[in-house]
């Protein structure tokens, strides 16, 4: 299957050894982005993986389509527009002290004043399978707003699957209340076939009620199965985070129009407190692409998740026998 | 409230990732001390904040004053003198392995050099409210003394606060026996408003006895309690570590004329090994200095303590924002 | 002389080791400006110097100004507002490779959507003597020109002594003509004092003439005395750059309102190719705010743009001394 | 034009600022060969370019391919074969000093150990209009001559132009005597349209003879066009190397049917020791390819293998903008 | 006692910061080898050791020598052959994510190229009391097996104490089965005074049987005293990992030809996944040779083997002072 | 011949990338001293050295002595005593820039702290043939003083060769004046066999006198035999710096008890400006002890200067090998 992904690539600058900004002037320099991330997984498991976006024409984008090629990535669609990359310097936190990041503008960057007819949809969806469009792009700008829906619309009315993350972060959206952000969901969801979110989602930005009748540990499975009816998708997925004392676990989740299955609970340890989500996602796309059973796909993507969490960088790197190999043999620490 | 300390800047130089010396040529440096410490995380806290010092007339100099002025400490009170700045060694320890520290030469120091004469106090203490004094000045040289002394026998007929940490190290006291240093710290205890030090200080150092007719848990209350009344001590504190399994949590103490809280132990988990008492010293200047209750000032300044472990070298960095955020929020580990 | 500079801080992002972009993922993150580059020179010669911007109210606007602190510039004029830094990338060059600068967006910039509203002008120059405004803030915004305009005025009507810099980038105008940039520099140069320029930025910008019936060596002199005249400047000074096979050589010019002196020219041997012009007019700016002679000034001046070259970065951290050393002993090239 | 390449990808490992391999435990790694600089080189320019090689089916010849891939040339030629990839260590020269290279093991590599029966010519062929063979292909094993003889004489007969480099290395021959590697490459010859090569190739190891009676400055030119015509090879290329006192300058020359051009020398200015060859060759290939005259070819492949010794590592990374900006504005060394 | 080794030095090359080998082009480079590892720390216990092996006569060569000497090993039994070192690649696993080890060429390299011509095995035995062999040898290839044996036989025949390790490795012997490997082992032994190895080595590979009839707890004792009977062994010591959840342990055992002794468990927390094993051995070869009782040995070594998991690198680089540190202040993390 | 020196190891701390102190937070660690790099340059050039001196029983010491045995010198002869390795740090100058050294405390060092009967002279000198002794021992401090005479002494009466190397700096010798100074440097000569020096150092610190009524070419050279004969020394050396324009080259000169040769200047192309001397010393020690001519001897040593000037750090660690590639084949930059 080719999969392909609409979405940002910015640039993620990290201070080594788990520094503040203000102890050092080094940074290490990773392009990154919801896509870039979740189609590196599936190149690393073997699938045909491209990129639509744009960047500047200039040596910043030059040297952020070596790093998308180096990843697996086809760069053949990234286009030229604008002059600006978005960025985030993140803080990596240890034990207590949180990871720590901040924005740099996003709105100007190339893919933030791309619209529409900045991209060949048509083309571009003649060789391609599957699409993951990142909720990001409903915040972003009116342009990034307009080029989701023509891309969602033509690929669902070409018979393409389409992904879709909910990705919702308040922060981006201060300027638009949520019932605006509410209105462009909707609008999405009705071509979309693959959805990631969790139950917040459902409830605070779409507005949907839990049904408090039900028995609690049904209420959510009830509440996703009305969202998946009401806008015919045909999987939700997500991941649920659980701390116990000072250990943590991540647990994925899968439905399908009929069943719902969640993994077996995963110790979750950090070298990098940012990447799970589109490791979770990866691993997903790789099972329901490939028609594993639910539960094979949720154990494996979760799995994929935790992995994410002890490679340094947004992007998960795994191969598929990596990630077999900590479901097989999960005490064995050193390979040769 | 305008806070001062008079103290020695090192220089602290780290291998890289956990190194032992042999293993690298690579060092960190870092300038630091328990006055720069402690006035650099109230300057975070924003508290204007000066240091009384002084170092060499060259490029080490400098660099120590940029570096100084970059953690938000005034570097104005910083005098020239000598030719040479105490340095150490950090060999950081992982897991059982210990950190490892290895001092050169700070008897020779610039500071260590400087008698009473090197500074001007009464044109210094104009400025300040406040001035911390660590004890290290007692054990490190006859022209330290004779400035500790003279400076707070000063700052003390000016009305002003002062601060004594008793910082009691034995390897700096090897050629004076203990009733020396006691001698020393007796002269010097009268002046105090607040002091930091432990149990062990008071019965090793000054000889005091716990009443060993108490309830075990009120002896070191009633000992503290009579030191603070014979020196007119206001404020008292410190920390205990303790260690359960594997896990070592801090909690930190604080008696004024009247009560005496204890904070709730939190885990320590370990970046740097060095640090943690002067962050709780600066989160207790700041919690007494704004006039906080005992038990808020404890529990973020132990907060703050736990925080400055997980900081890469001695200084601690943080803002009161972050500090609140681990006592508000524990289970966040990222934030963007 | 109290100084203090109107200006942007932006990041500068350079590979280390003369790698390009693609080569590497480390970077060195500093903080630059024409501002802080004269201003933390003139700190490094001994002088008081403070910086009035704006910088975004988080982790990188604290690192910001943590560093600024570093290099000696006053910190407490830098106010909150607006969420980005401007930053570029500079690949260094070497031999016949140029250095490649490759910006990132400026206009959104904490700096580039401060208006005048944003500054309390009248305090802050209560406690300058002269102040420095770059030509950068006459191309940037609308907010940062009408910040310029007031601050020129008001500085201008308070007798402080105002310096100006052309500054003039293409790059940086090409939505505006060249018309509409001559009217903002022709508003501005009234309320100048020390301006610096070259002869392009007269005749290519300004659109004054040479005097093609004066001797050709006489026609430079006499068209600055002109521009000198028209906008009542007292100096008017700059660098010149000329080549002789594979060697190149800086030399210095400076105009009062009676003489004109230039420099010997000297090599320049690279390590950084951004900085000298900063360089340069620090020295200059020391020299007339210290009253030497017009040719003490410009060889100091000369000197300390040519060590400028010798240091990685924009930022001139040279002290009186050395500059000294390398004018009176060019030969000794170790110290101890 | 499609371009592809035949050829060996080797890593290689430098210390860095330009430490002895005794002085530092740090190494830079690069994946490198004759191939990848020259395709990578040409993808830079624009060009459509695939590399036909084999790597160990392991962790090292994915970071093989990921790196390939960054470089810009397509891996869906790159198979999998033994469990080595050669290497060499680059300890780099400064001044007088030369630049040591120390090889390892290359023979046992999985390129050596790959005979024709590992490769799929023919498909491979179908998608190139051009094929570059490294002459090290018959100096290194049994099976590498094998493979690069099959390739040459299918591409030959399907019409495919045939570049080839003499790249004769004694180093790796002496094993073999020059008569045994006389013979491989008189077998190979009669394939090939485009050759880089140096007179010495033609006398020492060819064996044939300068024409004395001629004028001194013909018997070059005369020996290349009697080589020429004997292998009916359409472009000879190649490049010289002067010395004038501590100054080096590079000189590329070309031959067609009937002409023969040579550059203006350029000054060559070494931060890189390695790669001007692969980058002159570079840029001859873009000549050819696209039916620039002689001339034009010459002065721009000269002028990018000058542009390689700026470049860190063998790779040359220039574009065609890159090197018509140091053909045309030789002076500026600060592009902004 | 004048302890020896004979076995070969490699390269290890790690990346930094638990970064995988796509994600960085930087490598640390240590010199290694389970002979190297023992002997090295055995120095820093105090011992005088030398090293018997060969390596080219290179650069490479050198630099590797020079390794070997700061660790503390005399190189004058290092000679010359060949003109490669074997090398392997080590990606440092975080949490659950393996440390994954990729082997380069190693038959082909000096050490593996020299059969017993290359050495003077009667004048090194001169200068030792006890050689330690590693197993490797006997999987390596055919000239090191030659160079084992002769060595080993020497060695008894003199009268000098034989180490020898198991250190059995399938990969390393997919070409020859398992039985020929048995032939080379039984070969071996009767050499040997002192062995490593475990329960798996007796059973798997020497096949021999476990007495079922025997209690459970009593079969592996049994077991070993059949084995150390028949070959006339000495000694026999090896460790044991357990895990119990997230937790791991280290327990080391050794049998002399009466009793049997087993280490308190002590938990294992990684800095560096490999080394442990020549640890414990280091700390075994040290109270052997210095008859310390049974249980005084397994525990110090056990306590090294767990340092050394906290050590970057395979070499273990413990002092008696810290061993004994943590054996006797396991609470103390820091230590000035 | 078996060389050993006395002298003191010390720490040199070098910022990265010509950086100064005030930009970066990283130090390259070396142990140098002139003592260490001339041995270790002996030991490279294949002769068996030994360095008399001691340091303190701690970490630093540890690693001090792991980084001589590294550079090839046996640390048999090194003691402990003392707590203080002193130390310097290198800003690396670059084109007009000078390198800016400045030390920090020596005359508490270990070596500057321990007088003759910390050191077991006739044990040391039994194994040696010819003793190095650096100057720096005379200013350094009393004890040092007296070490060094005893030494002297007895090695002189043993029949022992002495090396003697002026080193006289000023800045070492602000509390003694010149007389002090002359009167140690007078007591030391006449053990001397070999000394190091310049004309400086026999007229400025010995008080003798040119003689000018010879042609001034001659009275160099009447000067030094004159010195010679007083002291019986047989050897005199040293080096002559010249600049022509921005060129610097280096010349050696090279007495015996007849003759006087001096080498072909050769020109200095600095890596790193600190070191030339030793490198000088080591190439005369070396020709000297293996009875080369003069001439050959001072070329030599000449070309080994010029190459210290290339490699970082102030240890020359070429071979034989490299020197006399870049005699033979100074046009060859790249080996391989």
């Amino acid at each position: 299957m080719k999969i392909a992904a609409f979405g940002e690539i910015m640039m993620r600058l990290t201070p080594p050894e788990y520094l503040m900004l203000e102890q050092t002037k080094e940074l290490r320099l990773d392009f990154t982005g919801t896509g870039v991330n979740i189609l590196s997984n599936l190149a690393h498991f073997g699938c045909q993986t491209s990129l639509l976006t744009n960047l500047p024409d200039n040596r910043l984008g030059e040297a952020a389509k070596a790093s998308v090629r180096q990843l697996g990535i086809q760069d053949r669609w990234i286009g030229v527009s604008g002059d600006h990359i978005g960025s985030y310097f993140a803080e990596m936190g240890f034990g207590p002290r949180p990871t720590q990041v901040t924005y740099q503008n996003r709105r100007n960057s190339s893919f933030g004043v791309s619209g529409a007819s900045s991209y060949d949809f048509d083309a571009f969806l003649a060789e391609v399978d599957l699409v993951h469009i990142c909720g990001i792009s409903l915040s972003l700008t009116e342009e990034t707003r307009e080029s989701a829906f023509m891309l969602a619309e033509k690929a669902h009315s070409l018979g393409k699957k389409v992904c879709f993350d909910f990705n919702f972060r308040p922060s981006l959206n201060e300027e638009h209340g949520v019932s605006f952000m509410k209105e462009q969901y909707e609008k999405m969801l009705p071509y979309c076939d693959l959805v990631f979110g969790s139950q917040r989602d459902l409830t605070d930005l779409l507005g949907m009620q839990l049904d408090k009748t039900l028995n609690a540990s049904k209420q959510f499975e009830a509440l996703v199965q009305r969202f998946m009816t009401k806008y015919q998708i045909e999987h939700f997925a997500g991941t649920i985070r659980q701390g116990e004392g000072s250990k943590h676990y991540l647990t994925g989740f899968l439905f399908d129009s009929e069943n719902y299955v969640q993994a077996v609970p995963k110790e979750i340890i950090n070298l990098d407190r940012i990447g799970a989500g589109d490791g979770y996602a990866a691993g997903v796309l790789l099972g329901v692409s490939e028609a594993w059973s639910l539960s094979e796909t949720v154990e494996f993507a979760t799995a994929n998740g935790v992995l994410a969490h002890t490679i340094q960088g947004d992007v998960p790197l795994t191969t598929r026998k990596q990630v077999r190999h900590i479901m097989e043999q999960p005490t064995v620490d050193l390979i040769r």
